[in-house]
């Protein structure tokens, strides 16, 4: 399985958003749809910062 | 293993150009650095289209 970790990052925090995240999509400029392995969903204001797709973590930038 | 295939859309066309990416970050706004598995990079002139992490496929739009 490959879902992933995303993180939020303001400033120097970091703040885990959401686990087991499966699909992102941008919705528009600066917000992303990311949707969770049981059907969840949410959308953040931010822009990609990484993807670590070994690592399993997704890093986005709070705008 | 986590990699992912990346395809980059121009139009109505998606090409495959790279595999086993295992990261993926911006460079600076519109340019993204794929990672391989293997060592190689690519900068892409690109925006995030699309991200689906369970069907290993991320998707570039070309600018």
């Amino acid at each position: 399985m490959c879902e992933s970790n995303v993180f939020l990052k303001k400033g120097q925090d970091e703040e885990l958003i959401m686990e087991n995240v499966a699909a992102i999509s941008p919705v528009r400029e600066g917000v992303f749809l990311l949707k969770g392995l049981l059907g969840e969903s949410m959308e953040v204001n931010a822009i990609i910062e990484d993807i670590n797709l070994m690592g399993h973590k997704i890093t986005l930038k709070a705008l």
